[in-house]
């Protein structure tokens, strides 16, 4: 903006407005499929003259939008300076005869290989194209995007569009346009990384995998744990049926302990790292890729918490919608009345199940704040400092309020003999063993002696490094001692 | 980034910083409106060097932020290259008398019409503009925005303002600006598209009318099914006083049949337009307009079944607490006692309510996700892989998982005669027809016979078409004899 | 777009590709901390020549991404014209030495202070750099990105990075940098603003605390008032012992009176502006401060008053959970019994129940449109008439269907003297208040006499101001007489 806006005056000397003398840039799209007809919609669209080469130009100019020419490659691809190439990798070679008229122009390779195609083939379908065409200056670009979405435009402007090549100016020409059709573009340099673009479209939720796994494991365990203890035991010891807990009763009992393990492992890492770097004394070391990869993958975790502690809600609120409460309800009734017995009330009972559903809430609603703010465009709108009091403070508030919730549900029957079916512990207590880590190590690095050092170590400071020239004796020192 | 990115040393030769001597852009706004205002505010928070004419300079003054200057209209237009009319259409005429001061500049019109004014005058606001001042170049631009999100700023950028004149330097000079503003232009191309960017901002849910028309539509049917079968038939029949369940039970029945539907059709067209294309052997001609725009209202169409699901999930979850189920469960009760009964349980309706239950959470979780996937934000942040495997299985997931959900429910019922009040069938049994079609349809279209003729389609082969030139004998062939 | 993609061919003369002869720019890194290494990666990943400069480069080379250089300092500003100062601003001065190599360079201040030396300096650490090189021009960027950000890249494209300086070319290099990095650069203006930007990841929340204690507020005064009611009352004046009801029955019955009371604050300042208005008779006075951040905070208050309802849903639903509604159904039944009564129904009390249940549900649904349209994806995607149609007429409605809810809740237990326990009103009365004035003076602006003076001094009419040159006779006038 530190230039005229424009160059010159729009006027002649005859003071009428002069015809804007640039020609509208103009586009070469090469084939005739659903992706070139979407390509040549937006383009039209995002104000470009566009020239569609086929090989049957009156049979397909019906398909494309009526402001693009249809001809023949060969005249298609005469006097445009950036020619699309929108065709199956197959058919690449059949462009070789217009190498000539290709020479020095930019080829935008926008071609997905099929999983198949892509294991196969160890060069991308980008620098395949590059080494058919030595002369041309090879993009690769709009990829990721699916005809649908170029078609419709992007409706909210931050569809990124990743891009690159060998050549910084055709990259950079392939860029504005990205830019002027409406998508973000992304630079992601060389033409090497074709490949790592071809992959893009073929990924399947990567992040999503272990997390996923690890919830269903978790599950199988626990619903089996629960299986054998409240329906297999009394089946088995008292020849009681109560198969027909398998549906919402055993499922209730397995989806808290998997919410709350997992969020659990949403912490541990953290806590690890903290640890080795205390042990280190040093954060100038990576750690271990396992930890890494844990760390990359809290979010994904965190939000499966999340689904399993709702799932575990709806359950717990059809628990009184079921014909068994009915008919439990019903008979406690009668039984009553047959035992003359007149009021029923236990106190104690009463006061665990209120504090224990009270505490239920608290941690749902503290969860659900937290997967809010696990949305993209919340967390864009925060800062650092707010992200992680969110994520780490409010994040840890729910951990606590968990584990009280379990522990208030477990009262004291960890300690009853009777609760030990088939000699195995109650669920809730397995539970509790990696929170109850978590939550000390916590406490622990909160105490003065680990926070300080943690404060220094994440400062930049290291136990006999190089840069330790003066031992800091306080807080505000240690920040003085390293860069950032 | 492939030139240098300052064109000269900031240095003067007598080694201090040079004043920078290029010129604050300077930008002047004719009206006093809260528009203009907040245009002001919005130009000088950007760095513009902003003049604002208007008829009584003194008195507007103080409404404008102190670093706009504020002076008469003809002084104002001296010197600044983009003028934005931020006026009235029935003051245009007003300005007439600037013809000479703004021959060749840049006139952005940024007004809207009322509803009414815009179906009175066939010509946009923009073009009476460009009609009145034949020497200027005149671009429509920021008439989406609205003064209050020009005075705050573009909170994450993405706010996108739809641009479009007959003039590409002008164009390209204002999209320069809007995206210093913080905004996202996007290029509509031509002025006669200012009609269109006019009707913009007098839209109201589009995309949603017919969708929600059609659940309205829906709900009132099935809950006046419900009603006749539920709440009229034993009153009329039996003089059974039932109609304390107008308010929750009666609804509570209605929503899941509407939920149910509207999931169920957001599949039928698709299933629908792939019989069509079976059946042309061809994916080049157009669907019929009908199925076009029901393809298109899908995601508004199963964001409202989603409603009304968790609709249902919180009138099924109030049922415990209304008086009428404590009074049942009393009566009940006390039933039991006067009959000497001293234990109910039948197996087979603890046995169908659980599993119902457990479906139907089940179901609810699922559909949950594919709203949540459904979120710009989110969106944006999947392929198209990702995107299809959620919308297609996920949701293909959900309504098999809804439609056990409605058997288990119905269990034997449809086979009781009692059932079928005033000879209507139970509710339930009228929901399962489309979405049971669907099912079937996609098991259909999953048989060899059927899946690969719709592949070969999908991947641009015809049944009698120019490009059938050879017959692919598999899947692998397909590909190479078509185009993308 | 109006210019030749690409300003010339690529092609030499002898028909081969030529190389690019332009070089990728160069940009320096001073420091070697955890962000010096992330701007590094993201540099490099963006098609950068990075450079660092470090005092101990053979040491700190092993942790920046090979692509980069890393030298002395000395070494490492020679050639680049942007070079990034990520050190603490304590060691600024020790730049001082490189001072001739520096001069007329582009130096991006990139550094955060913590709360205390934000609170001790007055200068910015910006300001504080220019002051120490006058001969180079500071720009303030990044500050706002955190480390994990800046290397990870951005995923979604919108994060904005603010950008500062007093040399426009400066700045706009670095904002073109920020752009190629995958950023959203916001000109911020002069340096002077550096502090304000040095602030901003500083700020924990500012638009939720007065909110957030509001609500805090009003959670306490409604429980102590319930705690009074309902379990103080009965013990001290009954000796019934109802502490039980502390954890769940009470937080429930708070709950709805905060969601309640908030909500209608979302609506009281609307109100009270437009009463303004009309008073004065023009808008172009500005509203008094305290209405002004009210106004600003409506959205944080509604969210809030939304995630009340939704845990007063949750702690209702978990009411039939409870022991204690276990117990009270028994003797419940079991007086019955005893009692000798074979039938138990009421049937006011079962209408009561059904309706507000069935309100409270469409209250809370039609609450959860609202707050998913706060979300800012999809806010961005409406435009101002959809905007205020759901967070103004939906909202509204869902203000009047919580009023019916409140209302049938408490259906005559106002006029009954049983109910006024320490001679305190029922809490609903209470709660009643504000959202009866907020709709009724919304009903009062309906009034043609109020909504047409309303319509004209929102069009920009005033009382006794200039602008009123003709007294408009109708709604079409109105517009006429003033600017937008």
């Amino acid at each position: 903006m530190d230039k005229p806006l424009i160059s010159r005056h729009l006027m002649d000397s005859d003071g009428s407005l002069a015809e804007a003398p640039i020609e509208v840039p103009k586009v070469g799209i090469l084939g005739s499929g659903d992706f070139a007809r979407s390509l040549a919609t937006r383009l039209v669209d995002s104000g470009f003259s566009v020239v569609v080469g086929s090989r049957n130009p009156k049979r397909t100019a019906g398909l494309f939008p009526p402001a693009a020419r249809v001809t023949f490659q060969k005249e298609a691809v005469g006097s445009p300076e950036v020619i699309f190439v929108a065709m199956f990798r197959e058919h690449y070679s059949t462009l070789c005869g217009l190498s000539d008229q290709l020479a020095g122009k930019i080829l935008v390779d926008v071609s997905n290989p099929t999983e198949q195609e892509h294991l196969r083939n160890r060069e991308s379908n980008a620098e395949y194209l590059a080494s058919l065409f030595p002369t041309c200056a090879v993009v690769k670009a709009f990829n990721v995007i699916s005809a649908w979405t170029l078609q419709a435009g992007p409706r909210d402007g931050n569809r990124q569009v990743p891009i690159c090549s060998d050549q910084p100016e055709a990259k950079r020409a392939v860029l504005e346009m990205v830019r002027a059709m409406g998508f973000a573009p992304v630079d992601m340099g060389s033409l090497a990384s074709a490949r790592e673009l071809e992959a893009m479209p073929l990924r399947l939720l990567p992040g999503w995998k272990v997390p996923a796994f690890l919830a269903l494991g978790l599950f199988v365990f626990f619903y089996i744990y629960n299986f054998v203890r409240d329906v297999l035991q009394p089946y088995v010891q008292q020849g009681k049926n109560r198969f027909y807990k398998l549906p919402v009763s055993v499922v209730n009992m397995t989806l808290p302990c998997v919410a709350y393990v997992l969020l659990s492992l949403v912490y541990l890492p953290g806590v690890l790292a903290a640890a080795l770097q205390l042990h280190r004394g040093t954060k100038y070391r990576r750690f271990p890729d396992w930890l890494d990869h844990w760390l990359q993958h809290r979010k994904q975790i965190g939000l499966l918490s999340f689904f399993c502690a709702a799932l575990h809600a709806l359950y717990s609120f059809c628990l009184p919608l079921r014909r068994s409460h009915r008919y439990d309800l019903v008979n406690l009734a009668v039984e009553q009345v047959l035992a003359n017995k007149s009021h029923l009330w236990k106190e104690e009972e009463v006061w665990r199940m209120e504090i224990y559903l009270s505490l239920g809430v608290l941690a749902l609603g503290t969860l659900s704040l937290l997967a809010v703010t696990s949305l993209p465009s919340i967390a864009n709108s925060l800062n650092w400092r707010e992200f992680s009091f969110v994520q780490s403070t409010l994040g840890f508030v729910g951990l606590v309020l968990s584990t009280l919730h379990t522990l208030t549900y477990g009262w004291t029957r960890a300690f009853e003999e009777s609760r030990y079916k088939f000699y195995l512990p109650p669920t809730f207590t397995l539970t509790l063993l990696v929170p109850c880590v978590v939550i000390l190590a916590k406490g622990l690095f909160l105490l003065p002696c680990f926070s300080r050092r943690l404060t220094k170590i994440r400062k930049g400071w290291e136990k006999d490094g190089a840069i330790n020239f003066t031992r800091p004796v306080d807080h505000a020192l240690a920040q003085k001692t390293s860069h950032v």
